[in-house]
């Protein structure tokens, strides 16, 4: 990045916005394929404002400027907005303005400001019709015009936001980069080489999925389907890229009309390799700057659908000028990539073993510092953070098939943890020491699995307070692990199962409490998640719980200010065997790592709930310590293991 | 209803279906107004099937009948339809059609055995657009036809059946009311006396609610509204009526166009009082016999709303037929009327109090019978099923404003208790026996309140199993009845604090946990409810848990054959008055009579289950003793309530 400072930045967009006659701009953290992480090219509302948090919005005005984001992230973008000129909007906190809202007002208030400087003449003449026009000429300076990029847009709030435009008498500009002439050094737009995951390794081949896809289209009344998000052209062409940090995933897009399929990736990723493994499978390369064009231009042999979640406005946009709407229905893609074969399962049970050993071989480590007494008040105190992530990281180097961390570790002592995305930096990260809980939510990505865990460790003696919510956590975790739930269920209904020993303690954690998970793919991927918010999303795209499918189970509780405690294990969905009746799933544990003794109150604990936690340390131990080599190391798993009565 | 059987009710209707061309015909067990409940006259669907149901569609060709229920009604709908020629179509089960691909099924052969008897020439080149043609005529005579009243169906089912019935060539006869001309000596329609509740038991006037009900409808952009369920329509207007059985509601409608108001009731019951009661609030009176007509000539002042989830086909065609498409939306009425208001409150926690007292006085007397030896071997066994029913409905009439009970009371012994709503009747009910449970589920409708409660005695000494079930179902209604959740919860997420500890036991029950309860209304009402399944209605009518919100807590287990066990207490909605983040709610009960520690097996209860359940019996003491007068009956409760260890 630059030098420049934040306000220096806006400035500079501010003087381009006057130039061009934009009057409000609008950016948002991702790409152009709805990418919950992105690559640096397009971190454009950080290069902007200095807040490191996804799920961004960014709204500049002439002499405003405001910042949405989720619970994730409220403490973090509080401290990283400090001393800024951007007001940070919590998102769904009560009182807090929606983009929505505030779109509405500000472009409103332009509106009267561009009437007055312009004399207010044919403002009002105006209409919603031209909202899509050009900012250009003496005409179009004397209307209001709200300009982002519609390729980063998701279509349904594109659609919103051309709406509220309209209603205001405003145009909207929907190329407009924010970054384009500002942004000096800017990275370059990500084109790292493709892989082939071996046909062994996926335990389905391309065409095999192809036609599954087919099958689904073809049972939404489809021919043809625009996929935009990296991760499902990956799955269906058993490819594996590299153009988001820790996302194995390379940028593209895929068409399948009728027989044929094109696959959008950029010139240089073309190899001799790729090509043929591909051309096996009937799919055809093109340059991926040549999407948008062929898109405007397809002969669509009939209905063609696309995914209403991770669609761009600039996607609908190409096609509404072609004169297609297409079919909005969940990608078909995600839902076949959700549920894993039974090669994926195999690979993920043994990985996750894997992981969890190099979890244990940490976690003891950490245990020997804290038992030599390295964090007490006469130790040195230059055990950091990042330390604790850097030598977390390098126990899963030497497991077969390592890649690299599935997301970047959070190492978060103290304070800290109650950040519940926070990334340590050298120059800000916490010292760690006796007397609080150091969080470590990590990952890998392997050539066959990807995993992720997060274990709270109580660094020496910590408060009967902060051991009651610790045991609050662990229950949470315990019950969810391998609850029962009748076949259909969402994880709406299943959300509470884990939340309950919370709120009814008058407690919360301000996220879901599961994700699913990719393999080999992004650490989070839907189209299950487990929250009993009912959102739009979740409606439309949460299919019920299947076989297969494998989701995260992560409570967690957060003080500001002093602490904060997770837990999660990642769960695969199983059939129950003992049911006759075919009518009960339930989830089985993945992860087998164990949960602090140390730091639970025994005495807030249920008879069932001390089942389940002695049930689920003695298979930690039964299948862990086979795969620990140090005695001691096995030694401490024994104890850490041990039943509680 | 008149001597015939139900096969020769069959006979006649298929004479009267071939006489007009009819090819299907299908029935609904409902109302012109989406009642669950309904009055004789419209007990169609039990006139031709012999099937008692609640939530029955029939569908008769001329060859077959098949009759859908759900999962309340499996077994006595299976009892009832034993020897019939109509198949029970168990809804939800796997393998079982839906009524959409059963109609489509029987449509398209009906449209073959048609084209083959008319020998085939035209029935291919007829076309969707003739699906609303009479069936008369010889060109009407070679097409195929479905029937059915459409005042009966609901709008979306209508609109479902239609398509369905243009995809396969057939044309919709909608205004077939089956029993026409068929059921000798058919109930009257219904017209009852109307009663007016006093402001200061209502705790709002007329004026108010038709205020309040326009700001939610100009909130939606509305400035019309039908109304056409007569729950609704009773608590608007501050009326009851008694069309009904044990709803104290009449049958009506209501048109809302700008500053009109229309009430649509039999003109018998336009007394001075009630024109002079409405007339003061504004609301004119007219015939319910003119409200279609009516309906076809408004001139709606903007745009008109109503309710999608209860609104008939008859009532959308009517507007579409006038040119008019009703935003659809969930009736601000229902969502006012969920939410009550302070006097309604007050007014229910006092009338459960005395409502439960009756109750506790019933199964002290119960208690002393079982104790007599009355159910043992050596008893009479001349204490059957509706003995208890009368003997617990005859608690209730001493009740200050007591009217009626609130729906027939379920006293259901041994395996009849496993038949979700079964209704004791003289000639095959049971005797009451040791051994197994007896079910009392049974509610009053009192001028200041409607309650429901379900208690299961053990009679004499059960089985292990028996106690297990027992006291899993115990664990449920009492983990739910106190729960503390977010706001914004809706029942989804609820449903599993109850029904958890049954699933993880790889047992279910085939209801839901929880329905709404109007305030001397409908035993059941909306919007909210309580339940895992998300269905169309929950994500579209079920609003979040509000404070002021009655519902039910009633888990169950039902074993066929075996026996059946329910506990069902009524909760409100309450703000958790310590919680000062305002985050949290919380359920609080309104009934308050014991759970028998006969049948509960204390050893699967967690210490917290036990807290629960010992601080939920000190309340009932508390609160019912003083109620008690009897010294006996006193000494009973507190040997009821008392702790367990």
């Amino acid at each position: 990045m630059s030098f420049m400072t934040v306000e220096e930045r806006l400035d500079k967009l501010r003087e381009r916005m006057k130039n061009e006659s934009v009057d409000v701009c609008l950016m948002t953290s991702t790409d152009f394929h709805a990418s919950e992480y992105v690559s640096d090219y397009f971190k454009v509302t950080e290069f902007f404002s200095g807040c490191t948090s996804d799920n961004v919005i960014l709204i500049v005005s002439r002499n405003s400027a405001a910042l949405w984001t989720d619970g994730r992230y409220f403490i973090s973008a509080a401290k990283e907005l400090e001393g800024s000129s951007i007001t940070l909007m919590r998102t769904g906190e009560p009182g807090v303005l929606k983009v929505e809202e505030y779109l509405s007002k500000i472009l409103s208030e332009s509106a009267k400001s561009t009437e007055e400087e312009a004399g207010a003449s044919d403002g009002a003449a105006s209409d919603g019709q031209a909202a899509d026009g050009e900012a250009s000429g003496s005409e179009a300076s004397n209307r209001t015009y709200l300009a982002y990029d519609a390729r980063c847009i998701r279509a349904d709030r594109g659609s919103q936001y051309r709406q509220i435009a309209a209603a205001c008498n405003a145009a909207v500009k929907d190329d407009f980069d924010a970054a384009d002439g500002i942004w000096e050094n800017r990275p370059e737009f990500p084109a790292n080489p493709l892989w082939i995951m071996d046909e062994s390794v996926a335990g389905q081949s391309v065409k095999s999925k192809l036609e599954k896809t087919k099958e689904r289209m073809k049972q939404k009344g489809a021919t043809g389907l625009i996929l935009t998000k990296p991760d499902e052209i990956m799955w269906l062409t058993n490819l594996r890229g590299n153009d988001i940090l820790f996302n194995p995933v390379a940028l593209s897009y895929m068409i399948l009309n009728g027989s044929e399929t094109v696959f959008y990736i950029k010139e240089k990723l073309m190899t001799k390799e790729i090509v043929s493994h591909l051309s096996s499978c009937g799919i055809e390369l093109r340059s991926y700057d040549e999407f948008f064009k062929d898109l405007a231009a397809v002969k669509w042999e009939g209905r063609v659908m696309t995914d209403p979640f991770s669609v761009s406005d600039a996607v609908i946009g190409t096609l509404a000028e072609a004169g297609i709407r297409p079919l909005l229905s969940v990608s078909p893609v995600m839902a076949l990539k959700a549920v894993k074969n039974e090669t994926e399962l195999a690979n993920l049970r043994a990985v996750y073993l894997q992981d969890s050993a190099a979890v244990c071989r940490y976690l003891y480590r950490l245990d020997k510092y804290i038992k030599e007494g390295k964090f007490s008040p006469e130790g040195q105190l230059s055990y950091k953070e990042t330390d604790a992530a850097g030598e977390l990281d390098d126990m899963r180097r030497t497991i077969d098939g390592y890649l690299s961390p599935s997301f970047e570790t959070i190492s978060a002592f103290g304070e800290n943890a109650a950040i519940v995305h926070y990334e340590p930096k050298k120059e800000t990260e916490a010292a760690i020491r006796e007397g609080s809980f150091l969080l470590l939510d990590s990952g890998g990505q392997y050539k066959n699995g990807t995993t992720d865990i997060t274990r709270t460790v109580p660094i020496g003696e910590v408060s009967a307070k902060m051991k009651e919510h610790f045991t609050y956590v662990a229950v949470a975790n315990l019950r969810l692990l391998t609850a029962q739930f009748r076949r259909g269920c969402t994880g709406a209904n299943l959300d509470s199962i884990a939340r309950e020993v919370l709120w009814e303690n008058g407690l919360d954690y301000n996220h879901g409490t599961g994700h699913g998970i990719g393999y080999c793919l992004n650490v989070h991927e839907g189209p299950q998640n487990i929250s009993w918010k009912i959102t739009r999303e979740s409606i439309g795209a949460n299919t019920p719980f299947e076989p297969g499918m494998i989701t995260s189970d992560e409570p967690g509780f957060y003080l500001e200010g002093e602490y904060g405690i997770r837990t999660e294990s990642v769960v695969e969905c199983v059939a129950d065997e003992t049911d006759e009746t075919g009518r009960f799933l339930r989830l089985r544990p993945l992860t087998f790592v164990p949960i602090s003794l140390d730091a639970l109150d025994v005495s807030l604990l249920d008879a069932s709930d001390i089942e389940r936690l002695n049930a689920y340390h003695e298979e930690v131990y039964k299948k862990i310590s086979p795969l620990l080599t140090d005695s001691e190391e096995k030694e401490w798993l024994r104890r850490m293991t041990a039943p509680v009565l």
